[in-house]
């Protein structure tokens, strides 16, 4: 049984016509896979399908499973026979709206859907890598489930873009036994250069893991500017492949045993001292400090 | 009232002669602190008295705080009137040994005493940077207690080398209202190259704090050979201030004013959500898992 998995990231641009970015992420992976029959897995970015913006939300808020986003995303998958994480779009569900990423089986079926837990709300100042103020939080609703599922014989984690700021959700997902975490995101070009390729090389080496990242290309006349660097780091936290910032498709071999390889040379999960967070978080919960 | 802390990082060679080596460590401070009167804390390395090696823990074991080591850093502090965060000795209380950090008012009084939490103990592969067995638990016992420190207005995590792989106690530290954490370090250099700078701005982007190390200084002839490059890790996760591998002192002034623009700007503490990591650790317990 190999523990091998070859996976595809699509660094694609996203224009403000849903059919056409649909459109270009079915042909993309449809060219992947006959390109490269060994293609088990691709990812798509963030907001892959529409513009990403608080004033876009609500015009191309889809439903899932049943929208057009997600029924492409379905026939592809099992016409192709592949697994996909299907970046993001807004879903749709009564009168709330959720940034979501679907995935699905190579026999076409939703097997995850992540609603992003950690809405995206800062206002970093100008005079910091030009600055970026965007407020998710004044459109969307947060998810509050994480989200697991299988890929072969691994168990990946979901999150969307500023979940991966979080290193509890990160720690929670390694207690769950997965050997990877997948990010689709759309870091702006204020946050990229700052902590883009620190924060999944961080969660790959506290957590031993795959962490992996896809966003969309950089278009400098958008309102929101991509980083684009869609990044596969391994469990020592080596960036093993790094796209650049225009479209581009990345084809990569990946070897789980890595992951215990690692595990295994620096045993940090067993050597953790729960006793002594556990007595100081306490001791903190008695302030209502946690 | 000014947030602006000065401090000096003493990157020393250590030899097998204690005297010597406190010798050092005390006229370096006195030098720093004349040639510069706003340093207010001096920094020492990681086993800054005596080689690091479990062969030679026992015979270089002194007691806290009326051990020779101890005696000197309580009258150099006194002396010049400055903080002084330790480095490390090896502790002997009883007929146990620990890896000690002690640190130390202007007044010349013990302020605070860390006990090594997580001990060194790995085993990696020669093809991977060299490779390196250690088990420092074959003859150290592990320390219980986390330790904040109060220098000026500053409350201060303290941790041992290793102990900074491991965000959990990192977070225990942001949790307590530190905004610094002081790591007193030995990294190899088979792990210096792959995970120094990058544990060190991790803690400090997750955390949102100043994050330093001080490790002592490179000899290659040494049976462990350590990778120097003390460092200043600012709120921003940007490295503030880096030693090379030798015999090199560092005074940088650090303003804290950083701390509480970094978790304005970027309120990721906020928004953490309790709520999912709760009760995702909840089903988890439930499998015995955490």
């Amino acid at each position: 049984m190999t523990n091998k998995l070859t996976l595809a990231l699509l660094q694609l641009p996203v224009s403000s016509d849903v059919e056409l970015n649909v459109g270009r992420a079915v042909d993309g992976i449809t060219q992947l896979k006959n390109d490269n029959p060994k293609v088990e897995l691709a990812i798509l970015p963030e907001s892959f399908n529409a513009p990403y913006g608080v004033e876009h939300f609500p015009k191309y808020a889809e439903t899932v499973p049943n929208g057009p986003t997600c029924q492409a995303l379905s026939r592809v998958s099992k016409q192709l026979g592949i697994y996909i994480i299907g970046g993001s779009i807004i879903e749709r569900e009564g009168d709330k709206l959720y940034n979501t990423c679907t995935v699905w089986s190579p026999a076409g079926k939703l097997i995850g859907k992540h609603r992003k837990i950690h809405l995206f709300t800062m206002s970093i100042d100008p005079v910091n890598g030009g600055g970026v103020q965007f407020d998710e939080a004044a459109a969307l609703t947060a998810g509050s489930e994480v989200t697991v599922v299988q890929i072969n014989q691994q168990k990946v984690g979901i999150g969307i873009c500023h979940d991966k700021r979080f290193e509890e959700l990160a720690r929670i997902y390694r207690h769950m036994g997965c050997s990877m975490i997948v990010y689709p995101s759309a870091f702006c070009i204020c946050q990229g250069p700052m902590h883009w390729k620190l924060l999944q090389r961080a969660r790959a080496t506290d957590n031993q893991l795959y962490v992996v990242t896809c966003s969309p290309a950089r278009d400098n006349m958008s309102g929101y500017v991509d980083y684009g660097h869609s990044m596969i780091v391994d469990p020592w936290a080596r960036v093993q492949r790094e796209a650049g910032e225009g479209c581009e498709f990345i084809v990569e071999e990946i070897d789980f045993d890595m992951v215990e390889d690692v595990r295994r040379q620096i045993p940090i999960y067993k050597q953790r001292r729960t006793d002594v967070y556990t007595k100081a978080k306490t001791e903190l919960s008695k302030l209502n400090i946690i």
